[in-house]
């Protein structure tokens, strides 16, 4: 028996091939500093788990289909402050960011159609669109630029008949970059004028440094029924074992046939929308101080690298993530190198070759992502470790 | 802009009809016995909200794409006490038994692909199935002969090039019906000479009555590689609020993909699975209770409906629903007459129509499902209720 072509052609996540050199590294005692996960070190409010456990009901029964109404009430109130409009009965509660993604597609897709999105991309997207029997068509950014968008035209050629809309994630992972209001703007007309979708994943959006103007799409007016926002409480409140997202959109036709894929999984968890309500009621204090403590670390590891002779890499606005191209023939091929064959002090630096995160293939093979997710002194430990462990690679090259 | 096919062919769930004459029936302060969801009012074991109380890491990170391993391990043993073999690396954690569902039909079918299901089947195998355009072609059976299995021929006679396993319900959620030993066999036979998977959903595995032999499809040897078990801890232990299920499988190409799946929504609730784990540590006495309890409303409810006049309904050997056929011309119109012009003393009962449970269009137009979870006292006050409506009903009929 075998089993279905879209489950062989999906990939598999990017660092499965690392592991077993992870693991052995790991038994023959050296330490790694673990840059390659974007897992945040930052505590989870308290208010969390007060309300997990001052919730306890005789039985944990099956929530609504479409979530909590008093959560998808605090999402709306949250939207609202940040300027974006969004009434509680245009929010559905999904498990996760991931599921928003999956619905979202599944909703604007049938197998054979395209969506664009912007590469270095989300791994996810490339599985979830696969899993789907959906064609993601690559919109190609590069380190020398700072992963910003190509021009119009460039975009606009790889739009088809089949083509259903576009897929931004902005703040994007694994680049770090947010989208200018140009680009924002750049995307609405292309959207508007060829009647696409723009799924929007924003869940990174409360990590944008230096005050820059952020601008969500669902702020552009214009295309208001045609964006469907992506967002999700991991990222946001240091909450990703919650599985808590949530879809947004004022197209009307949309969020009435989303509930049917509501309806398939029955419910989002109940004690985790439980939590997740007092999430969105933490002072906004939290917000800012987070944002403040990762501006630094990204200032802190964006001017390390900056230093270190023959790496490509412009400084990233948001997200907690830098992509760099290094001087190496192979980055994994390197990563690997060091996990077998380097160490100070007994020490090792882990990053994602980011090969995975394109969907093109041969783009991407010297570039890493480092997730800046733990403290500066372990940041600056890292980097050090990274430069002399690039000094010593034996396939080094002046790219 | 237009949505995809594949969701506006999906189908609402089936009581979506019927709610808001639920809801006008409650604002006239009609009061509704509830017997048309599947929502056990059984207490959640205690160990499960002590787990949670106690697991309060500072933060609330990712788990395993595949699942907490101390979960794992409990859930093959509980197998393994079951006389079914899976050892811990067989079994995947998912998001309730529906991403169960999901991702073992995502790994055997490609867009255009068949299975074969036992209608009246849970709505959601509809639902998922047009999700990821799979065709469902149904095993029809009927209340005559209390759900069970036509001949081997007329099942083989529906198989084709296209088909790619068969999904089976055991015990079955609508009709209660726990296949034979003898419809196990005739069922795996057809899957070994076929070359065809079997998806069994066993959730309602410890709802088997009477000291009927179970067995699981996951006990036969000669297709242990063809079996891909389905699973859940909603029924079991009344913890459906938690999302909690999981697949098991001894092929070992299925589960070394399925991973990818897995790895495409990161993990499932970490909080929930530390509950879920001392939950499989529940003592045994705790289920054998409920089994009890279980059956002594089975016997009521079917002792009632077949003393009533023109009811086709035949003992129910599992699960906790009953279907019967009513002496109505429509099931849904009289269940919607009963919230709009009938009462007995300022109450109604209320249960499902199960025309949505059925693959094939118009059949099922007579049959409802009641879901015994409620108390004794509770279900035979609802007998009556029904009793007198079917004689006050004008549009009753001598089927």
């Amino acid at each position: 028996m075998k089993l279905s072509n879209r489950i062989y052609d999906m990939p598999f996540s990017g660092t499965r091939k690392l592991t077993p050199y992870i693991e052995k590294a790991k038994e023959k005692g050296k330490k790694i500093i673990e840059l390659y996960v974007g897992q945040p070190d930052i505590k989870t409010p308290e208010g969390f788990f007060d309300a997990i456990k001052n919730f306890k009901p005789e039985v944990l029964a099956y929530g609504a289909n479409n979530g909590n109404p008093k959560l998808r009430k605090v999402i709306s109130k949250y939207y609202k402050e940040k300027g974006i409009d969004f009434d509680w009965d245009e929010i559905l509660i999904t498990i996760g960011g991931s599921e928003a993604l999956l619905f979202s597609l599944i909703s604007i897709c049938d197998p054979g159609d395209k969506v664009l999105a912007v590469e270095p991309l989300y791994t996810d997207y490339n599985t979830i669109a696969k899993e789907l029997n959906i064609d993601i068509k690559a919109i190609t950014t590069s380190p020398e630029n700072g992963y910003h968008l190509p021009d119009r035209e460039a975009i606009e050629a790889l739009i088809d008949k089949d083509t259903k809309g576009i897929l931004m994630n902005h703040p994007n992972n694994p680049t770090g970059t947010v989208y200018t209001d140009e680009e924002v703007n750049m995307i609405s007309d292309i959207v508007l004028e060829n009647d696409l979708f723009l799924i929007s994943d924003e869940v990174y959006r409360e990590f944008v440094y230096e005050g820059l103007e952020y601008t969500s799409f669902a702020q552009i007016e214009k295309i208001k029924d045609h964006v469907i926002i992506v967002d999700s409480i991991s990222k946001r409140y240091s909450a990703c074992g919650a599985r808590i997202g949530n879809i947004a959109s004022k197209n009307k036709d949309f969020i009435n046939n989303v509930v049917k894929l509501c309806q398939s999984r029955i419910c989002p968890p109940t004690l985790d929308q439980e939590g997740a309500i007092e999430l969105y009621k933490t002072p906004k204090e939290y917000l800012k101080e987070v944002n403040n403590e990762y501006r630094k670390r990204r200032d802190l590891v964006y001017g390390l690298l900056s230093k270190m002779e023959g790496i490509v890499c412009q400084k990233p606005e948001g997200a907690f993530y830098i992509c760099a191209k290094l001087p190496v023939d192979n980055a994994e091929k390197f990563l690997i190198w060091m996990l077998e064959n380097f160490e100070d002090n007994g020490e090792v630096v882990m990053l994602s070759p980011i090969e995975g995160f394109y969907a093109s293939e041969g783009l991407g093979t010297k570039e890493v992502r480092i997730a800046y997710v733990l403290e500066e002194d372990k940041l600056k430990r890292a980097m050090e470790i990274l430069e002399k462990a690039l000094v010593s690679y034996p396939n080094r090259t002046n790219y």
